[in-house]
């Protein structure tokens, strides 16, 4: 129930955040759902498509209701007051954390390789806003130099797993991992830590 | 049959769409047969893979013969004469309503939820357009400012299912939404109607 | 067990180019990571998710860790001299040949049409291409003008299937196969050979 809960909203997190970079580049308010929809659904899509589990949003439309709702509210709140920075960079972190474990738990217990359970949380918690990006037109953020974001989710998942095979619970593990994803991103934007960068061009 | 010839007629005119918007980025013809490909059957392919359904052109080959026809003959018509703008955009519009509803009607026999239901029908009929876009590194044109699109799509699906709830029977409803969709569509058009923007830069 | 080989030899090759790709784009560790992996499976995920397969780096992470050995092969090596870039296109059209034929070789046994085994085929050579492009926000190489890629594919995988009509035996005909796709390409980069453009902009 509370894991139901903080599905909810990371869902509702990261539709607010679609919502935010569609109104960044003007796009009418069908175009604002749109991308509040991808954002929000896109990384649970990839996966169960690639896994070929029905597809979650499809058996159970709350998550629509959900993101429509959050992307309103964003619509609404934006036009009176500045979105709150800092408290959407923390929800981002704790959404990123959600979906990344919980990815990671559903692939689990398919009983695949370690590095696909790595691979799919991952993908779980960012794909989303890679497919905002590409829509958008952009790099997509993650890809480029910045903040730790695919990294924490990365690090918290092997975590996760690495917990579970020292006998933690799995629920403590995945409340964890949660933690460390949550804690890396937020670390790594208070002191600006970051990946180096391969450049072909700075040596041509 | 008819329905059949409908379908046809509908990724016929998606083909041409697809096969002008290569031209205007000057494509090789290798390049105008994947856009063409792409945008006529894409939104059907999205719906298919989202539901587990078998993917509609995979069994049919005759829907590719149809596209690359279709292509080819826009490449030898705009070698001779401008591509009539007025008769494209009534025919994508046909085109537009006619996905719309019969993706619609694919999911309804599923017994989903309404939103579901409007969202695979609206995902049918547009989102072949948006990977053409996407391949050619533009913000898909239906999330920009402009007429409405998908939002006709959404208003023609919505009435096919009140009409539906009203006693109305399957194929006229499906006519009647399918005829609200080409008219809201080329009203928008003829009259310049559009969705409100969602800007957050014109505020800062 | 030669097929096998050849198949993480392709992988391979395809997730070095995607790693140079994205140095060209100046992305981080992880980006190029993401770019390799996307590069090297994105074709084969493609065509599995059409056919409604089971993805073929799910159940066997093999791929994945040659993969992401050949991307930290090439950040290192790229430290020290320039890529040979001779060697890496001979590479890549060998890589290509072999997923065009192997693809094709996939759908064969599903008893589809022949229009469907030419399409998947290529599919599965080209797409991981196009989709490492549009993650760089570029139009896809293989649309624009430029040597013959795609359509090399398409000519190898007709000749193999053509060679079987004519009673050769199956792996003699995708050697051939193979063989026309990797010459047409190679010589299409000595020759400068390009399919014609068709561009509307030119006459307007």
């Amino acid at each position: 129930m509370i894991l139901y809960l903080l599905d909810l909203l990371g869902v509702a997190v990261f539709a607010v955040s679609g919502a935010l970079a569609a109104g960044r580049k003007s796009l009418d308010l069908l175009g604002v759902a749109a991308i509040a929809i991808v954002t929000a659904i896109g990384g649970g899509t990839l996966r169960d498509v690639l896994l070929d589990n029905p597809v979650f949003w499809i058996q159970n439309p709350i998550y629509l209701v959900v993101i429509l709702s959050s992307a309103a509210l964003t619509l609404i709140y934006t036009r009176f007051r500045q979105p709150p920075a800092k408290a959407l960079l923390i929800a981002d972190a704790l959404g990123l954390s959600f979906f990344a474990i919980s990815g990671a738990q559903g692939v689990e217990q398919a009983d695949l390789s370690r590095i696909i359970v790595v691979l799919m949380g991952t993908i779980t918690g960012v794909a989303g806003g890679v497919i905002r990006d590409v829509l958008l037109a952009e790099i997509p953020l993650i890809l480029r130099r910045g903040n730790l974001y695919a990294t924490a989710a990365i690090a918290g998942i092997i975590m996760y797993l690495i917990l579970q095979q020292f006998g933690i619970v799995r629920t403590v593990a995945a409340l964890l991992g949660m933690g460390t994803i949550t804690a890396l991103r937020l670390a790594s934007i208070v002191w600006g830590l970051s990946l180096p960068v391969f450049s072909l061009q700075d040596r041509q």
